[in-house]
């Protein structure tokens, strides 16, 4: 009998190398720029990424306009003007938004006015309704009055809101990039804008492979399981800024993973079949149809990773273990996705800090996603490592990185927590 | 001529008396719960609320299954193994994901298996590809095997995910009230949940008033100004987790106000028109028709807001100009729409902390809301205060409150800021 060799010569092997989850960033972000633009309607514009500055072409508002309820007057005919010297003053109209005094003012007058209504011509001050007295036979309400008594002076350009205050023609509004904010809506809804131009979502083909999987809404019977990636990826999809193409689940075989790699998208998302088996066929295609540029990475979960591109899509191979798959997506599909969208490439969780209460181990070379609970302040790694306990992933607060050059975390470090949001 | 009496008693006048924000959020914070369940298909569940806990009926997965690629054996037939001493095992089949071996497996033997693919009866571990040695004369890959060498012996249980381990039977997978992540959605479905029992959105009715506005989308002209209101709140609505119902703008008259006021809708939002003017309807109606519980508060800006229900519909009164209307929105509205969706009372922003580079001043008694800018880790407040400029708001990177018992902050003092997000 032959010495045995080991069977990795022959073809059921592990990676032949690794690359590290840096050099693969590095891969990665080399593809990323923002799509094109596209114009939406402002409704539609909340959270969308700004793909050019915009300019107001008018001030904001387009003329002067009270900013109190009370009386227009023109200042010099309240001078001197005090609860002994009051001055009386003629109303000779009135001035409410949208319908204004269409009138001249003259000094001594005074024109009855809302908040926001305009000023009259003639006028440059309100007198505020809590410095004006009525005469003590005058039984009616303020709105009614014919004459009226300034019990001080007001000085000129006082609660007036000038034209221009808000916005002056050919300002920037708001530049290229921004996340639009709901009051970002307001504001160019006050200049006059009905629509905007916003960087297009990245379309994303997901498919999900795996001849043991039952379309997610089904009972797992006998040896098969339910999908549990779909609905979790084009839940991450979604929250990215992704626009989720989730036609199905994909058959492993060769013409409908292809199928899946020519779909008309930005990126493709599969999950499952993605390591060095030969009925591992996805990373095959993408190597013989585009270009394979990473495929397997020194981190764990999710080493059966890969990158690569297929004319103008970047394809990613998401390991089909779900915390494999949750924690790939996250490293580089939710990056890229957000990238193509304008976005930021930073994870959308947020860091808090805490200390550890017992250790975390891990080689140096590979980069480890820990998952943890945070309880009285303390942060708890969960005794389950598995990559198919998605569960973890729900009983966790968050997680915890382990860089590669690091061997991990003694009991009482204080470390950095991602909170799952 | 008899002496001026004050204008403030004839009708035209500031508030009578103002709530506090804490009074007015004791009265709103009482009159709200969250709102009954609805089923809704797990696709659409992201970032719902759960209304009942889940409790799973199935285990996950519900047969010992594979968790690397290999060879699924009976440890027995291993003892002993190694690269000296190797044990001869022969191959009698294969299983699959979905496709598993279907005869008893005795010691001696073993099935090739893939990572996720059910364990043979009579296997109780996994041999790693690594481990396995191949004849010298063999010379196709590891699949195509009939006789395999091991170099190692392996321990029962090894590599061998068992029943149950994601999820048993009869567990808790979510407890009501939680806010669905895309690795929840994941989960249930792995344990066949096609549906969810979610917290109904709040359906809100958005009635912006003003007889001077444009519709959204329409360039301001003359002395007639663009709705800014409507676009901001509808999607600050939208981001709190309620319906939007905006057919339009309101116009500043009885009957289109009362319209609203009864419109089939959890919460009605007014937006302008809520002061104390005779034009000022929405205030009176709501006190006339149901109660107007809180009308006027104490802070700035955003006084003339108005706190108070109709039949079961709570009804929230928003000052006109843009930034009051956003502020009262934050305080109020918002906190509203949330607790009835069953989230979190607690603003959506996040705060940081920062130090002041000048002082803010504010009086005893009246909680103020300043727009702030951070540079260079510096907070600076912005000079603008109006609360018609709402370009203010987009400028701010966030928010300072000072507290009504507070006179203001000291420049240099270390203070939270509320990030817009």
């Amino acid at each position: 009998m032959h010495p045995p060799r080991r069977a990795d010569d022959v073809r059921m092997r592990g990676f032949a190398q690794r690359h590290t989850v840096d050099a693969a960033l590095v891969w990665l972000d080399a593809q990323l720029q923002p799509l094109t633009a596209e114009t939406v309607p402002l409704r539609l514009a909340a959270a969308r990424v700004l793909a050019a500055s915009v300019v107001s072409d008018v001030d904001v508002p387009g003329f002067d306009r009270a900013m109190m309820d009370g009386f227009a007057v023109d200042a010099d005919g309240t001078e001197g003007a005090s609860a002994y010297t009051p001055v009386q003053l003629k109303v000779v109209g009135e001035s409410m938004p949208g319908c204004p005094f269409n009138a001249v003012v003259r000094t001594g007058e005074a024109v009855r006015i809302m908040t926001g209504a305009p000023m009259p011509e003639g006028t440059d001050s309100v007198l505020p309704a809590e410095w004006i007295g009525a005469e003590e036979d005058d039984a009616g309400s303020v709105s009614s009055l014919n004459l009226i008594i300034a019990l001080a002076a007001v000085s000129p350009g006082k609660h007036v809101g000038k034209r221009g205050e808000d916005i002056i023609r050919g300002t920037t509004l708001l530049e290229s990039g921004r996340v639009l904010r709901p009051q970002d809506l307001g504001v160019l809804s006050s200049a006059g804008q009905g629509e905007v131009q916003v960087v297009r979502r990245p379309r994303v083909r997901l498919a999900v492979t795996g001849n043991e999987l039952l379309p997610s809404g089904t009972p797992p019977r006998g040896f098969y399981i339910a999908d549990a990636n779909g609905p979790m990826l084009a839940a991450l999809i979604d929250r990215d800024g992704g626009l989720v193409d989730f036609p199905g689940l994909v058959k492993d075989d060769r013409e409908a993973i292809l199928e899946a790699l020519y779909s008309d998208a930005d990126i493709v998302i599969v999950s499952g079949g993605t390591s060095v088996g030969i009925e591992d066929l996805a990373p095959m295609l993408v190597a013989q149809y585009g270009e394979l540029a990473v495929h397997g990475i020194a981190m764990r979960p999710s080493s059966p990773t890969g990158l690569g591109r297929i004319d103008n899509r970047i394809i990613i191979l998401l390991p089909g273990n779900p915390v494999s798959s949750l924690c790939a997506y996250d490293f580089f599909a939710g990056r890229a996705i957000r990238v193509l969208g304008g976005r930021s490439k930073e994870w959308p969780y947020r860091a808090v800090c805490g200390r550890l209460n017992r250790k975390i181990s891990s080689p140096i070379g590979r980069l480890d996603y820990a998952r943890v609970r945070i309880a009285d302040g303390l942060v708890e790694p969960l005794a389950v490592t598995g990559a198919s306990v998605l569960s973890s992933t729900t009983r966790a607060d968050g997680f915890v990185i382990v860089g590669e050059d690091s061997e991990g975390f003694r009991a009482g470090d204080e470390i950095e927590v991602w909170l799952y949001a």
